[in-house]
């Protein structure tokens, strides 16, 4: 990508407030995560840049509630802060309090058949909140992007959106209520979906998506109007076959913030095409284990733990290159404590570690130097080869059947026809027939979802 | 259109020689043609300008043979030089002569219900060389185009596809042998189609299509990536249930010289993707009724006549506003003759008058001042309101049946289980079954039909 240094914004999109600073900006864009802080990205200064909205104690309170009319929990991620921002998420959670629909929206470039627990994140995620609001959820695999950035043929994109379809699957997504699609196999069968993309691309100029993503004169024309494919399945109209033509469901997505400027793009178009715009949850970064700077790359090996590697290579990456907030001798350690902030095995652990007591306890002997470094690491390497070994064990479950079934469009409107899935996969109760969907907004509802956070 | 004034090309393209002429130059692109001179465009200096070639006695001839073994004459289109330029032209007809196969590939971008006796030109030329050479005829109906270009909802632009349809059936395309489409309705139907173009924007720039078509920083980015799209059918393999997946089936595009823009384009992409470059038929354009220097206008009703209009609209358009290269007296012109250079009723019976010694006598005579300009309106009115009468005629027969039958992509496979068209539409006996497709070119042929024309 030939892409400038920082992302920048028409004044036409969501507010952006620039940010005079005398510090060197972050740079956050969907090719490039770059922080010269040794604790990382500044996620407050981010959500000032962006314009987008903290989520905070009043939103979670709102999740906890709901949670536990559904006898659950609030997911960690969103819980600890590691979704830590959002666009219109209240708007949201009022539609589901209100009893209204709406769907998820998440995706991958799937570049690399080999995922590292970085990618699971939004997947992950994406399954809780399915599970707590009981909705659809559609998957994008952006396997043409990967094909226009990429040195790789159509068809070693198209395969990669096979193998990587298996991981999203082992997340435990329930079968009936979501749609898996690689964009090289699903726009060439679904005009709607094609429909939309001319929309959005007649209301985008390349001035525009040179400001949003920093494209170049010399970037070819299949990367400039990329944006419109990724914005689409924003509509609920892209996917008739799940929402029967009803084109105004609302959308959340949840996503790492470096692909919101895709979504500002979205959010910007939407009322011109009389669609609601997308709601928003945005990630921080998984940092990759040499330190928060940077975000991990599937072509190095060393950046991250994949979803491919043996219990004992699990161990060896942890010990040997996740960043130490800790002393350089056991003495000055057990003296000054280790610093958790930029401790990625620390870190790591505020992602996996599901007891909240257990995480500040651990936070607190590490900080005073009770805890030495070989000892979280040993925690870590223990919860990450039972999550890399569960999540082997569900890949290994998923065939050629299971994918085609997450792939299928005509199920949604049959689905007792289709042979069962095999056991495991198909935990809930299926629901018989077409799903009805109501319709989420009417006119006034709708001015609400579209309304700006300020 | 934001275009620039004149038609530039990259290096990298089909051989341009800049003329630097002390003259004003014709304006030619996709959106403007335009000439400050009374005759019209300059189209010797056209095919210095775009580096194509004239077709010359030599080629002329080679059509006469081959007619000749088929019981038929060369189209007057061809014969009197309306067909004045090409790219490769002579290859195809040397795979014509060795029995191997290629394809006819033509289209129209369907901004309004009403065609005028210009729209015309690239169907009849088409349908003469399908029945010529025996071979599949696809046409594209360049919708999305629209949408982007005009200020038309996609709903409207699909229903003008729809009506065009009827226009260019009536010209008596083989619908065994002929694939009309909608790009709104194929391409998001046809996996192979969208793979193409996908493959076809990696390897065009923004700067290329800057050069090409002056698109500027303000257009929307769906026109920017536009050129592949028109691109696309140039390549069998977006035709497998016509070419049942082979690749390489070369392809002849008849056209007017404005569409050779994109086809350039198209010539420069295909030996990086291993296929052969499209072979050319420029023809120069229909002249308006107000003179050669522009183009004529669907959206100015007396700039042409329409395949709409009725024999009394055809003969007060012809009477009223067909240029006169007349005198200004009767006198005058019985002394000095008039100019049929300049006389649009004239050059429109260039096109539509089927009988050489006819027109040749006609010429003679208006030049000497024999004929007077009432006399010439009045044998023009006759044929084309024989011709606009006829059409209108084979039109009313196109029911919605037709148009889904030519639409069709499953009949290629399996024609035989289809009903039968109505009568007068499929005056061919029906082949049964697949058609074979002979892969025309080997990796050599390949190499000859690729080959620059200079």
């Amino acid at each position: 990508m030939s892409g400038g240094p920082t992302v920048q914004i028409t004044d036409s999109m969501d507010t952006v407030n620039e940010v005079n600073d005398e510090n060197v900006e972050d740079i956050v864009d969907p090719w490039t995560v770059q922080s010269s802080n040794a604790k990382g990205v500044d996620y407050d200064k981010l959500i000032k840049r962006f314009g987008s909205s903290k989520i905070d104690e009043s939103l979670l309170n709102r999740f906890e509630k709901i949670a536990a009319s559904r006898g659950q929990k609030v997911h960690p991620f969103i819980k600890r802060g590691l979704f830590f921002s959002h666009r219109d998420l209240d708007h949201i959670l009022s539609l589901h309090e209100q009893g209204k629909h709406f769907y998820l929206y998440t995706g991958r470039g799937p570049s690399s058949a080999a995922m590292h627990m970085g990618h699971l994140i939004p997947f992950m995620t994406t399954r809780y909140l399915q599970k707590l609001f009981d909705v659809p959820v559609v998957i994008q695999l952006t396997d043409d992007e990967k094909f226009l950035w990429k040195d790789l043929q159509l068809e070693e994109c198209f395969g990669l959106s096979r193998e990587n379809t298996k991981d999203i699957i082992a997340c435990g997504f329930d079968p009936e209520k979501t749609f898996i699609f690689s964009d090289l196999s699903y726009i060439g069968s679904c005009k709607e979906f094609y429909w939309n993309m001319k929309r959005i691309e007649k209301l985008v100029t390349f001035n525009q998506v040179k400001g949003i993503f920093g494209f170049g004169d010399s970037d070819c024309i299949g990367k400039i109007s990329f944006p419109a494919i990724q914005a689409a399945p924003s509509f609920s109209s892209s996917f008739p076959h799940i929402f029967n033509g009803r084109t105004n469901i609302p959308c959340l997505i949840p996503c790492a913030i470096d692909q919101d400027p895709y979504f500002r793009m979205t959010r910007d178009v939407a009322p011109r095409l009389h669609l609601s715009k997308p709601a928003l949850m945005h990630s921080v970064f998984f940092p990759a284990l040499q330190g928060a700077q940077t975000k991990m790359s599937a072509s190095d090996p060393t950046s991250s733990v994949f979803l491919t590697d043996t219990l004992a290579q699990i161990k060896k990456k942890i010990n040997k290159y996740a960043f130490s907030g800790g002393r350089d001798t056991i003495e000055e350690h057990r003296k000054y404590g280790g610093d958790c902030e930029v401790d990625v095995s620390f870190q790591y652990l505020q992602f996996f570690l599901d007891d909240d007591d257990e995480l500040e306890q651990i936070r607190k002997d590490y900080s005073s130097g009770a805890l030495l470094t070989g000892e979280l690491k040993q925690k870590l390497i223990k919860i990450l080869q039972e999550l890399v070994g569960h999540h082997q064990a569900e890949r290994a479950k998923v065939t050629e059947e299971v994918i085609n079934y997450f792939w299928r469009t005509d199920k949604y409107a049959c689905s007792e026809k289709y042979p069962p899935l095999p056991k495991g996969s198909d935990k809930k109760k299926k629901k018989k027939g077409t799903p009805k969907m109501k319709e989420a907004t009417d006119e006034i509802g709708n001015l609400k979802v579209t309304r700006e956070t300020t």
